[in-house]
């Protein structure tokens, strides 16, 4: 029996919930989920305020509470260092922290503008000026990456960053959003992961509950 | 000579550059202050957008470059183990972590109408609801911390939240906002730290700039 929980949300539209399920899973621990209700209000907060919350993700292991997914990407380092969710070099984890970082505290027009929603398409998607400007900012963080370290994820090995961008890869998916072939490939791959494809098939099988929340963007 | 550097921009009103700053100092790293001017587009996208930028606060050590607040805890936690930046137990890392997480990526309502102003004080300032719901959730955090660790900062000493949470501190005395006597105890130890002294002094000398902006609060 696993020693972990790992609370999270839908997993058609919580972007927040899709990264703490991928930090556990690159990290190995053995978990269980826990699925809360979309009407729950934190769940809720979560997806209508487009922030964690401090319910989800949530992970819950030998009675330690984590419920933040940048303190569950440090705990999971820590417990598990042989995962690689941070790079071996200080100079690299420092660079890794910090793109984690932007994208934790970051990037609110682009949450806003195309929240995270697996099983839509939206092809010719007009993308407005703000989110525009974090889509480039994106897209030079992940250049800069590929780069410095080769790929062919952003610091050569998968760690917590792919995890921390992977609903970004999703939602370029989602609201076509024009990219340079390497960009492009740099998703594929993201998506191409096993635990992606695991986490897109329970997404696309969701029954959707999304209809009774005001949604505010 | 120092072989860091710290980039910031207004002590007055940059809620970051006081996160970074007081990090460094917690960690008794020497390094030399670069004051980066209010009109420049990232110091005015830090202070508009009230969200860290790349370039504020900016931590360059030994040739390495770390940008965003959290990353430049965990940087300094890794050079400087003994300065205590992250308690020492598993445990209350994890606890730390996940409210200095909390600090980063939310609070958005209590960011945009609450800004960190340190010359100002608005006696009866009137708190709408969403910024009240966050001033809540930051006092439920400091209770749970101060009665779990015993104060007399967040986690017994002083840590990485501590400084998280200090611009915090002085919003609340901005905005008189009505508080219970441990959370006002609590404000007080902050204030009177000899770093937070020399930045409000340093603060109270700067030569306002922001007028100039055009604040969308």
């Amino acid at each position: 029996m696993a020693n972990a929980t790992l609370t999270i949300s839908s997993k058609n539209y919580s972007s927040w919930s899709l990264r703490g399920w991928l930090l556990v899973r690159f990290s190995g621990l053995d978990f269980e989920e826990i699925a809360m209700p979309i009407d729950d209000p934190a769940a809720r907060a979560e997806l209508l305020l487009l922030s964690p919350s401090i319910l989800v993700p949530c992970l819950v292991h030998n009675g330690i509470k984590v419920w933040d997914t940048l303190a569950i990407a440090e705990y999971l380092n820590e417990v598990r260092p042989g995962a690689g969710l941070l790079p071996r070099e200080l100079r690299d984890r420092a660079h890794c922290r910090a793109i984690c970082g932007e994208m934790h505290s970051g990037f609110a027009s682009l949450r806003s503008a195309l929240p995270m929603n697996l099983k839509a398409h939206f092809p010719g998607f007009k993308v407005w000026a703000r989110a525009q400007t974090d889509i480039e900012r994106i897209v030079t963080i992940w250049h800069e990456c590929l780069g410095q370290y080769g790929g062919p994820f952003l610091f050569g090995e998968r760690t917590a960053a792919d995890a921390m961008f992977a609903p970004v890869v999703t939602r370029f998916v989602t609201y076509d959003v024009k990219l340079d072939p390497e960009i492009v490939a740099y998703g594929q791959r993201i998506l191409a992961m096993p635990e992606m494809q695991q986490w897109i098939a329970d997404a696309q099988h969701e029954v959707d509950e999304i209809d009774e929340l005001d949604m505010e963007f």
